[in-house]
């Protein structure tokens, strides 16, 4: 990279929690800083909150649209390069499709949009533009998780046969929408999350780091939602049995009244000589293990570690890493691929490790197919749309 | 009790593995002493076995059914007061019966018969006779465990929402019977091991321990059963999801193709208003979750411990107790209750606190259910039979 | 073995814990039964405790002197081969010497005597008599210690360079002799415990481990000891630098006033390549760390185990065996070791590996040092004797 | 605060770790910016540096001399704030004082500087200025470590008896500074390091935290100095006994030759009623123990956590934070301290809680003092220099 990339962002104004995150993951390798905002819908607030983040009144806007406007009318060496667009899900697909067609690179969190048809059309426009658009899917970033990755892929288990991944938290298990919590009021809330709660905002990353460990594709799934938490209309909890397109199978556990649980998620895989073990909650530690000898503690930062773990790592040994890296080595990676696209050059294989649309229409195909199979009293195994996929 | 009690024993002669395992959990209070046997079907094994068990010669028999009769015709003060019987499934139910109609209280190994019809027979008979039938749900003797199940009883999670029950091992990876694990063979093979391999070997136990801990009773599954060794006849792996009584929700699953893994069953149960967790590996420990304050590490031999996991304890904190110590407590307090029983007085509540011919009826259930549920591609819910139960 | 050995209880009775311990350790393998002990000298207690362990009368006795004679007199066939000292440490001496000189073997818990005179008188009398003398430091009994004095022994991590063994405990941060507790109140009186507490108690055990998985002996020690409870006369708390004989440096700690642990004995080696850790709260898992590759959980019961770690395990992989087991495995060695001494046949090397009288005067040497070290304002470093050892 | 602070480095360049590490702290949060740096004695390593960095080559600079004349030259709205000085320990006073004659703030590595005598010079200097000098403690700005610290000064515990800090690595075991490793080779060179190794490069670190949590001050130590690797000038490893003002005793340990060992860094405090314990490697959580009742899992990000350890957490529990978070808590908190100084207003009390050139003082001092104890074969106890303390 020959410069700091340019960052606006849509979304995360004062008590958002998700918008600091992304700044903290933009910011932390000094390869992007922010340079606008639109950071609320209500103008002030947006003012406020821009400010505070030290951006010069003229690159705080009051509206999206107006910001990725007035930003293309600016000097090239000045312009903003890149939007991450942090909103709650049915505000994802409009000022997406309006940046792309701006010109500029994107970064959404997920669901990538409210429902499949905005996926499908933001795949069209960014194909058209042959701009960039991530998704943070931050549990994909660890370098523990590129490991053990890198592991299957290099067949050091054998055929994989069973993939159990779940992920309970507990924080929905009172009615906290009730009580003023932002984050909960939007999730629990079918205009603004879409079809899915539990399994749109958690069980996504369940099934999308599942699929990125294994290398598989879901094919079926039966599926149970519930919703446990009287006269909220979302899932607050589910489980799936799960079938892979090479014979495997699986279970994905997601919960989100499972109380007393931070954000559990955990996945275990296992092929005909040995499985792996990573856990969110300790992310440095892989455990493989092995039919006849010990099983073994991979530790990130030790120089055992693959290159793609080593490129994902910023610290050696014993000095831990954690969420807010993994979500770093998603905008570092972006950052390093626009990089490329702006010199016109190839980017390395490991910069384009990080997940894209077709993550995100995946994760809106899962939200279908396990709300079509959750409630379903009689069929048993719904297939998974067998979109063609990278 | 006024005496040590008498046991006798069929099968777990040489090579044996669950025989010793008895042999220790009824000897190591002091409660019983083994006097006779019938080890082997054949009878130069079972007296060699006998002999280095110390039984004098006219105490070690060639069948059992000699067994039961030569000991009903000793004295009173000699003869044995119950049987063990520690052979493969499809050799449970002949000892038992004549055991029974000869007088004997007894001891199973799970699950209790071959087949359900079995066990019906076998619940007819005990309740014909009056005598004890205990079953060795060994997981379920575990001082932790019977904490658990205070705490969810005591109400101090709230109404249980949601129950995970896994017990993944991984000594079936490979296909052992062709290569002379006798634990092995008799397992995957459908005339000893019954209609079941993996759900009906470790499966049963996870059921037990699920409906033990939160005092729930299963009443739908839906259920896939995988076989992924070549040529294996019978399950080796599945899962399910089920449906509780009391409207909660869960996940089971079950595997012995789960490579790397010893005999890693788990548990978590989650209310309104907090969890728990108990892992077999770890199993002095029971980690107790709370929505809103810190998660409490309870240990076996504390102080702070119920009376129920008092009484089934034996050692101070911080002096690990084990399988064996959780097999002991069946024993000890089926022990007690034959004490009680002899002695024509009423039991204590916490003696009667071993799994018995219901559990075992539950279990063939669990056996028939999942098995159906498993292999039907259509049918979603399967009802868990209605059986009234104790 | 061709027979059940026959043993006696000195101590033991109603209320107290280690006897419990002791014979449950004794009957669990079945090797051994108790036949007669006077568990109190109380001669009231003494029967009511053997009477409810189903001792006839005529086997309980009312003084250890008396047990002696009368069992000495018995026939061959009928009375007793050893005998289980359980009392304080100030009961030690003098029913071992009888016990000795009548012709009984001897299992003595640690520390071995009262003081280091004794235990030299001790040893005078193990060597006329050719008798065997067992001492019960039960860590070392655990099989995953075993395999670590193994690797250690094998050269696993090269030379051995640093030691760290540490025995929190936190039972006697408040004054709890003054309320009843019968373990502490004799453990805090030098009239019955000897010239150290806590260090005596758990220091000798946290040496013991330490020499026995290193194959090191300590040579000099620079200590403090503290007593952090008002009025007690004993140390409650201490820590020492150690030096060991082959350059090797280590740090021990030792403290009952840890509030909040259990019984936390843990142990670090560490050689030129890699090092090891074994927690005695965690029994069955040692961990093998090295310097350029995974560190590794080798588990009890797993196949690639060595055979000394097998010899003294019961259960498959998976099976937690904990404090009573290898207490047990002490037993079991000793029994087949007297086995092996009644029948004139030579015992098997694995059979011989428990601790004996040099682990006695070993631990006495280690008190005496640490008492002298600890209190000592001036001299930084203080001798361990050069007694010669096995 | 109303802008951005405006950071120079010095040092940090091509290869070096540490200075990567100074970058990601600073910028994490987005309240610093790199304006300029020296970040090498080579001209062209600097340069080449700088650019990598985006910086433009007239703020890169080729010697820190010139560097902070130039900058002092500036327009005030762009001259840079403060300078961070990531060198090796004998290459931190002079850029420090002549940083602060400049009027710049600072931010040094730890050690603080080479010997005791520049680290008194360099406080006269602070004094004098009025500036503000951070040291970087990182360990001090773990959540958990700031919860810690809070629950002991509130009295949780009780007074504090006993104090184990312990930092075992293993990165040393080999002569790795043969082979091309710039980190050891510095650290294990007496010209670069100063008078102590492992003990001036962690045993430092171990120190501050115990003396941190406990709020207690070491008066006196009685220690061992090894050296493993031959050849090696330094000390690579050592322990100590400490006693602190209050009568509390304690065990420091740290060594760079436990094989195998990554960063364990490790702390366990006990008072009269309870203790606590945290390990650097599992950083969010906190254990409490307590006399008689559970241990608690205390972990960051939720809501129980007090004031200052949630003003040093950036995510929500179960969303690991680790060491660069607890690096950047310390950049973040002389963010908003000279913020604070610029503005000419009080910084609130939870900004000042980053180490300064106290704890950089005391830092020398153990070294001093552990050098002249650890080598000495004769005195026991050598006095920590009573030192007024803030």
């Amino acid at each position: 990279m020959k410069r700091k990339l340019r960052m606006g962002m849509v979304g995360g104004g004062e008590g958002a929690f998700i918008g600091a995150i992304h700044r903290i993951a933009a910011q932390m390798d000094g390869q992007m800083e922010l340079v606008c905002g639109c950071f609320s819908s209500n103008p002030d607030v947006s003012l406020r909150s821009g400010r505070s983040l030290f951006l010069p009144d003229n690159r705080i806007y009051g509206s999206y649209r107006e910001m990725f406007e007035e930003e293309s009318l600016l000097p090239k060496d000045e312009r903003m390069d890149l939007v991450s667009i942090v909103t709650p899900n049915h505000l994802h697909f409009e000022p997406a499709m309006i940046a792309l067609e701006h010109g500029f690179h994107v970064i959404l969190d997920k669901p990538i949009t409210y429902n499949l048809e905005e996926a499908f059309l933001l795949r069209q426009k960014v194909e058209e533009t042959g701009l960039i658009l991530a998704l943070t899917h931050t549990y994909s970033g660890y370098p523990a998780v590129k490991e053990a990755r890198k592991r299957v892929s290099d067949g050091d288990f054998g055929k994989i046969r069973k993939i159990y991944v779940e992920y309970p938290q507990g924080w929905l298990s009172e009615k906290v929408e009730n009580s003023g919590n932002v984050q909960a009021s939007w999730r629990v809330d079918p205009k603004r999350s879409g079809k899915a709660g539990c399994m749109g905002d958690i069980g996504t990353h369940a099934l999308q780091l599942a699929e990125y460990i294994s290398g598989l594709k879901t094919t079926q799934l039966c599926a149970e939602l519930d919703t446990f938490v009287e006269g909220r209309q979302l899932d607050d909890d589910g489980a799936a049995l799960l079938r892979f397109n090479n014979g495997a199978s699986g279970v994905l556990m997601a919960s989100q009244i499972a109380a007393g649980e931070e954000n559990a998620l955990k996945i275990r895989v296992y092929g005909e000589r040995g499985g792996l073990e990573w856990a969110q909650q300790d992310p440095n530690t892989l455990i493989l293990k092995w039919n006849d000898y010990p099983s073994e503690i991979i530790r990130t930062g030790l120089g055992y570690m693959s290159g793609i773990a080593a490129h994902n790592t910023r610290t050696p040994g014993g000095h831990p890493e954690g969420y807010l890296e993994a979500f770093a080595n998603i905008y570092r990676n972006v950052a390093l691929t626009i990089g490329a696209w702006l010199e016109d050059t190839e980017p390395l294989p490991e910069w384009l490790d990080f997940p894209d649309i077709n993550d995100g229409i995946r994760g809106m195909q899962f939200i279908d197919t396990i709300v079509k199979a959750g409630y379903d009293e009689e069929t048993k195994w719904v297939k998974f749309p067998d979109e063609p996929n990278k």
